[in-house]
């Protein structure tokens, strides 16, 4: 079978402590299902290379990385070093945008043996995904400030929607509801409130669902679909909303789960046209680096959730299985810190790399 | 004392059937505390109003409520007589806009006898208060659209932040949160997004700040904020944030303790040149209307909010303890069906004025 190529970019902090586990268990999981995964490391998009090239990325990123499949990303940032918006907007926010990963996808799910902040659920009760527009929206760079520095101060910042990008991340949500079970599409809106843009979005959702006829279809606005998220999570199975619609439910979303922590998120482009990306949810972690004690979780979840976007079903539920037993099993001696284990990232991984 | 001037405007549906127990709880705190309050009804701002004038409101509205000190609003909506857009900015925009009650204010309270979706928590623990941009932000009514109907589509909205609507929402806050024993003070942004207005918003309260030496000031981004709602909501004391997030955080915050379907919400216009407005949170609920069994905890509690905001202070927590009180004992046969009892409104209406 054809070779997956992989790019591999570690970052900062707990980035490069995690990363060699989600490695390792991505290799045990092709070893397994006879994947063919090559793995090539770039030192670049870290604030070491920064330090040293007085920028984040060398001049020719793009030629770099534009023959992979995938970018395997750790977490970037020490703001000690480079503060968060050169580091961010200089790497991160740079791979969304020039490889058009204009879908951010996030897992919700309650997994075993994680503590689940809302009342009486069990794993199972929760497992939905969050489809989130990832390059326009909400995070437009038009805008401005008149009357500086006076009582007249004026600023203005513009929501931009477009018909391609709204409708390319429609038909991915759609897509990926019509592939599942429950068949059921939520959509996020505020067009009671917000009178230009959102109502836009929804007269595109309408438009969409007329080519999906399997697929339920309902909305809520933003502010009571966030209550919703507490009050019934169970109810959800594919969720689709703007880029800041969809950056806020993809964080509220896991912290209800109780998975912060340890979720993955993928910045897709599903053209193929330009490598994805894939990378846990947490950051850095500037306070716990070195010591050898993050949680591999995310890293290795991100793995599975690579294997599983680019078709490679049985090595991608493997990979999941393993982490679940792992958590529900809860080895004290196993398990980190953070879920009150006395373990390290080495035991931790090692015992999901067994597991697969 | 002075006489506290009320315009009473039921509206549609459950908001006619709570608004006489909020009426009386009021009337029975006025009694023990020796208060002057006056109440005069209007129908207008009802889809019955609606049907027989062709408008939500007579043309005359403004010089007929300005002279009170407050509305107490019962709910407004019946959606198969008068579509949501019209009936709601026909009648409490208007209100809002017209009367620059530029404070939406919300308290999120762990109350006893109230299940909480949260894992753990009891009452006390959490009680904090949100503070929202009531008149422009995110809620503009600039853009518009391009290339209508063509691939090309393109629509605009503006976000729009004045120095005066921004300074306004944060002294409130900031005065709010020295006024309480914690002084704690956060702020709701999401400047590592939304490049330009969201900085803005982070100046003005780093600025404002300087003034209130005592308060502790620490700021989120909406994402995270929502986490923390669910995963240490006792950590919050004020929160304020604009329109649309302020709108999102006061559905999401009484969703986490439980009360969305009790809690009050003030819309307030803190010089007094306006009157204020005091309703509950949840609507007119054609679905329940008519039967009697409406829960008027919230109308009753917006009363509260009322007698607190003109600082009749007494009697506003004699109200409280007494709906607290109610709550507690959770009697079957007092509190209604959305509780669990099979009370009805005026047993439970009654219940809590007696108890005051
Ligand atoms: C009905 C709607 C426009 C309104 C708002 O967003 O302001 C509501 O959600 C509220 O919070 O009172
Ligand atoms: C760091 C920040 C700009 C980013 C975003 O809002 O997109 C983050 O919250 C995310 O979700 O990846």
């Amino acid at each position: 079978s054809k070779t997956l190529k992989i790019a591999v970019i570690a970052g900062d902090g707990i980035g490069t402590e995690v990363m060699p586990w989600g490695i390792k268990c991505l290799e045990a999981a092709a070893k397994v299902y006879n994947l063919s995964l090559s793995f090539t490391s770039f030192d670049f998009a870290s604030c070491a290379y920064y330090k040293q090239h007085g920028q984040m990325l060398p001049d020719d990123w793009k030629d770099q990385l534009s023959g992979f499949d995938a970018l395997y990303f750790g977490a970037v940032g020490l703001p000690d070093v480079v503060p968060d918006h050169v580091s961010l907007w200089g790497s991160l926010l740079q791979f969304r945008r020039e490889f058009d990963q204009y879908i951010n996808l996030r897992p919700c799910r309650l997994m075993p043996g994680v503590r689940c902040p809302l009342a009486g659920r069990k794993p199972g009760d929760i497992d939905f995904w969050i489809v989130r527009e990832n390059t326009e929206g909400e995070y437009s760079s038009i805008g401005g400030k008149m009357f500086p520095g006076t009582e007249r101060e004026v600023v203005i910042q513009e929501t931009v929607m477009t018909r391609t990008g709204v409708d390319r991340v429609l038909k991915y949500a759609f897509d990926l509801a019509q592939s599942r079970p429950k068949k059921h599409l939520t959509s996020a809106t505020k067009s009671n409130g917000i009178s230009i843009t959102m109502p836009y979005w929804d007269e595109r959702v309408a438009e969409m669902a007329k080519g999906y006829g399997e697929v339920k279809v309902d909305k809520f606005h933003i502010d009571i679909l966030t209550a919703h998220f507490v009050q019934r999570p169970q109810h959800f199975d594919v969720v689709v909303g703007s880029n800041l619609f969809g950056d806020i439910l993809s964080d509220l979303g896991p912290a209800c789960t109780g998975t912060i922590g340890i979720a993955p998120s993928g910045n897709i482009n599903p053209t193929g046209k330009f490598p994805s990306l894939f990378e846990p949810v947490h950051g850095s972690a500037p306070d716990i680096m070195g010591r050898g004690i993050a949680n591999p979780v995310g890293m290795i979840w991100a793995g599975q959730m690579m294997l599983e976007h680019f078709g490679y079903k049985d090595a991608a539920d493997a990979m999941l299985r393993a982490i679940e037993s792992v958590l529900a099993k809860g080895d004290d001696v196993v398990i980190t810190g953070d879920m009150g284990g006395k373990g390290d990232t080495k035991s931790f991984g090692e015992a999901i790399e067994r597991e697969i």
